[in-house]
């Protein structure tokens, strides 16, 4: 794996590298970790990596990876930098025969998604977006009882993703997460909507099976100055005939990563909280509530098959993330040796413009003060 | 105390008499619990009532009950049946010279609601409306928090009331309380709305001292056959620029009574779940998440006043029911005995009207396909 | 009702009060709240008693209560005093043809409580000793599954009650509650271990059916200058086999009245906190888990007799104590009907010995060492 | 690093991998998986490891990478057998100049243990021993809350460590994780003890800083036919005279990994849970309850050093167990560079003769029907 952005100091780079490291399949192997090259190599020996591996740009790095050897090369790169910066090397990658694994929201516009999921399909390379709480266990229990038809037609639905480190003017302060979070060059026309509202979009389509077919949103810019949203309340309407709520936001003062799901079925309901993720709640018309935690009784196949440690010992947001990663891997490794795989699990550039759709409908639903817009 | 409605059989009037009687302070001594005079007997002689005392309709009672010596007499009427029968022995009674305790929604309609607060305006005498979950001693500590500052403004909310009672078809059974919530002659205009988004809304208006300025209202109706709304998802915007979700549902399979709400501060902010009433969760920019409980470490007075009980022993719903009355018959005392009190502390008829708009605002959006509508 | 005790300022008698008003099946009609006339007559009037009807002292209430014609003198005594005041009430008004409800622990001396068990019996009165935690919904749930099996044989046991009002030095307070429990001459010999350990004992032993054989006792006595035990951890074996803890305490800082139980059968487990009493958690080999709620589904009708309000309206401390009295006073009118009820459920004279041989086992234990003790 | 043990199919030697992997800086260069040598292959391969560093027995293993230059040996050994196969590769490794990671507990034996406390001190090189519990942020924090006095003198303690999958006779399936746990040649003198309550016994002490002093053991062996405890209850006694219990189960029916602490000072208190450790419960004589989260508001410097990513992203087991092996090699990293550190944070042979004797005074103090034992 080679690695763009996610120099010394970043988060997300972090924990891609921790998410991919967990499971003995991946090796960092390179990296564009800077546009500068000597803190590129700077970021990339504190990484243990040699410094003829370490580039000062994304292009120097694919075009001078793709001259090595192939056992030496990438096989792979990870983009973890800023949105504005996810379509310019992940097509270029792809152009140049790598396999692409990318950070959401998938890019800056949705013409550009557009554009990617095509690049993606002439490439015939894979392309994983790293959605990673979809790669919960317990998310993984969820969809599988929705498939099974365990909770009846679903009618009701409540997502929220609410967080409070954008409650005060923190982006005029040092921290480089927030400066270009809130700034639309960098971040696209959506703020808290591309940062945490797409991975609520994708977790209940992804647990549903069911698409949004509408939505009305009613988006706040709570922090002075700021343009884009850091709040919104949404309306939605799924193609089945469900209704439900979203409620995000970055100004939910105290709330730290309070991801949570609540769906309504006609015979049975569930509830999975990111921050507690090992547990299920369910509920039932004639039974009491069932709880399901990972590796515990009576789960479904896909459940069992990604949970790592026996019941009890909590798995987390890098193993979930791990899970993306594993999922992505695996496929790779089957293609890489003339394999197929049936129904690869991870989200892939389909999932990517579809939260670029979202973005560009919730904000053209708050344009006209909240009216339906399809998605 | 005497009661119209409430006989042998039913929920709420069983709940109004036990959160009557907590306190030591009323005691029920006539009811109408029938519009069958034997049926009324029956009901009250197994609450230990003389035959003479029970009637066979509110206009009997109220007339026989003001003939009666003052020291005997009731003091004041608990009306415990169906929305269609709130107004009419509401009125009379003001009009005779009674007290009156209501439940919510205080009336059929809106008209009816407005009229009633000009009844109560004029016969000055006292109305309570059981909006209960009001009484709760952590509900009283929130509202004291927003008063006093703590959270600063207030910048988002999050409400909901969810119940599954109404997942199948119900009211094709033997339920009694299911098939006049259905039934618009008896419920009004609102199905879910009345029952239980009246709470919401008055929770919310009642913890932040806002009022709802508008909302955008999408309605279910997944019964099949039903024609009133079992089930809402609404957008709110409040007065001072404070934006949020409400979602209410009475088809939301396998919860109980889950009325919970969150609101978000520029200094703070605060998490109460009814089922779970005894912890206030508050999360704040500098400081650890604190639980407050009742009777607990640095409560307000507001909070304190209203524990009845050392702290750790868990008080319900019968108790913050029990509050209201309590509060209620503290003023009816204070009147009877020449005195004043300074901001009684229980909902009045004016609430009531406020939760009627709220119901017709809701409808009124919901028909214009989830248009904004001011209360 | 006369209630003996119990005075303004009170807690226990003022939740004696309140529990046995709930159910409207009781009224408060006389009572002996002092051993001073005049601050008796102050209580009194303050609960709208006639000041005839106030005493000065249980001798006096007992003898001219007698004295009354039968439809207007009380049913019953409520003893409410501290423990060195049980027996002798208790078996003044036993034996002048009065029943009785006495609050825990049964007397001061073990001695006291085989007399009494004797003076009921030979009296034919009831008599009922107010463990109020068994009248919780899903106590009875929890009873009913170990009486039909569910869990298996049980193997082992957790029971805790852990406070922390007496951390500090409160006795040297104006703090009544604790002067008179950390006084051997007015508590017995047992400190924490009478005042809430017999309460871990009855609920042990009431859930389980079956009998603590024998303990090892390790008692603490941290508040400076204190006598008594205000802390206890304990091993204990059941007559079956099962072996387990006890953790009492009055000095567990910041614990409010945290009474718990887990048990571990041979096919299933439960565990339930007296602060969160509306959740009955339930472990399985082969399910995940479940959990039951008061009038929730799949209850046993033990549980749901007991169960006031629909689920997800939380009953409490108040409510739990209300069913002793609730079924106590169902079986005096029984009894004064002329009529037999099948296995009255509340706590009796014979668990009061019980308490009272747990607390001098303790005792004994811990002057050993914690040397193993029978029961 | 080499790793011993841990072959296809081992729990612990997979958990041991991933944890050592998370954070970048350990790379598994070889191993001798097991005893049989294309066993070890096999393992090996699908380790991604080249077939000449996968060898057929520890010593092999040892004695080979010795002879490797510098650059291309093992820095280190973990060594994840059964409990008898630790101390003989444990010293063979430190004799030839490797430092270890060891599972715990440390030893078969009690005598093995002390004299491998010797062996390491001799040997000069780094012993680490997975205690990972006390890898947790949270765990951190709790200890040094009481380093820094927060809780005043700690006078209670209640610690747990409840599973149930030895509830059944796992043995006799082919379950090989429960196999040698229950054969006293491969486990040692303790069951249960060994494999979970030295975990226990351990994290008490790291987190109060103070010894048990002595001990009274009542020890189950429920499974039929099992000769080791798989239950146990305790009474302990610290050094400063506090008191408390411990319980430890592998029949407590349906737990899955239930390790949990409180702890009771003279200012405040504290609690904390494995199952969900990402959050310390905080109580206080004066303030409302407080609840720290990793990387969250008011923590000490010791809990954010150890916190992987931001507030609300959920850390689990493998962690905490990555702490433990991070810690290690950066201390690994500084001594080869000649460097030192102050106060290495990860558990050291010490901390294994503490486990051992831990066992062997329980078990001491049950054959002497839990007579106080001394440590």
């Amino acid at each position: 794996m080679g690695m763009i952005g996610g120099g010394t100091g970043s988060f997300i780079g972090d924990v891609h590298r921790k998410a991919a490291s967990i499971d003995g399949m991946i090796d960092l192997v390179c990296g564009a970790f800077s546009s500068s090259a000597e803190k590129s190599i700077v970021s990339g020996k504190a990484l243990y990596l040699p410094e003829d591996r370490c580039y000062g740009s994304y292009e120097e790095m694919i075009l001078k990876e793709k001259e090595l050897p192939a056992d030496v090369r990438m096989d792979f790169v990870a983009i973890v930098t800023p949105n504005h910066m996810h379509f310019p090397p992940a097509k270029l990658a792809l152009e140049n025969g790598f396999h692409v694994v990318c950070d959401k929201p998938m890019t800056l516009t949705l013409e550009e998604a557009i554009a990617l999921e095509k690049i993606v399909a002439k490439s015939g390379k894979l392309f994983a977006l790293t959605h990673n709480y979809t790669g919960h266990p317990l998310v993984k229990q969820a969809k599988a009882m929705v498939a099974n038809g365990d909770l009846g037609n679903i009618r009701k639905i409540q997502v929220q993703y609410l967080q409070g480190w954008l409650s005060t003017a923190v982006e005029s302060t040092e921290n480089k997460q927030a400066a270009w979070r809130v700034d639309p060059k960098r971040s696209g026309i959506g703020g808290a909507l591309g940062d945490i509202g797409t991975h609520a979009e994708n977790l209940v389509e992804y647990i549903t099976g069911l698409k949004i077919d509408e939505l009305a949103a009613d988006l706040g810019r709570f922090g002075e100055g700021r343009t884009l949203d850091d709040d919104g309340n949404l309306l939605l309407r799924m193609e089945n005939g469900a209704k439900g709520t979203m409620s995000i936001s970055q100004i939910a003062l105290g709330e730290e990563n309070n991801l949570a799901i609540r769906l309504y079925g006609e015979k049975g309901s569930l509830e999975w909280h990111q921050e507690n993720p090992n547990q299920l709640i369910t509920r039932w018309l004639e039974n009491p509530i069932k709880i399901f935690t990972p590796n515990g009784n009576d789960l479904y196949p896909e459940a069992l098959n990604v949970s790592r440690i026996p019941a009890g010992h909590p798995e987390g947001y890098l193993e979930a993330f791990a899970t993306i990663y594993k999922n992505f891997v695996t496929h790779l490794m089957a293609v890489l040796n003339g394999e197929t795989i049936e129904k690869p699990d991870y989200p892939t550039a389909k999932d990517g413009v579809r939260g670029m759709k979202f973005i560009y409908a919730a904000v053209e639903s708050d344009t006209n003060n909240a009216a339906w817009t399809k998605i």
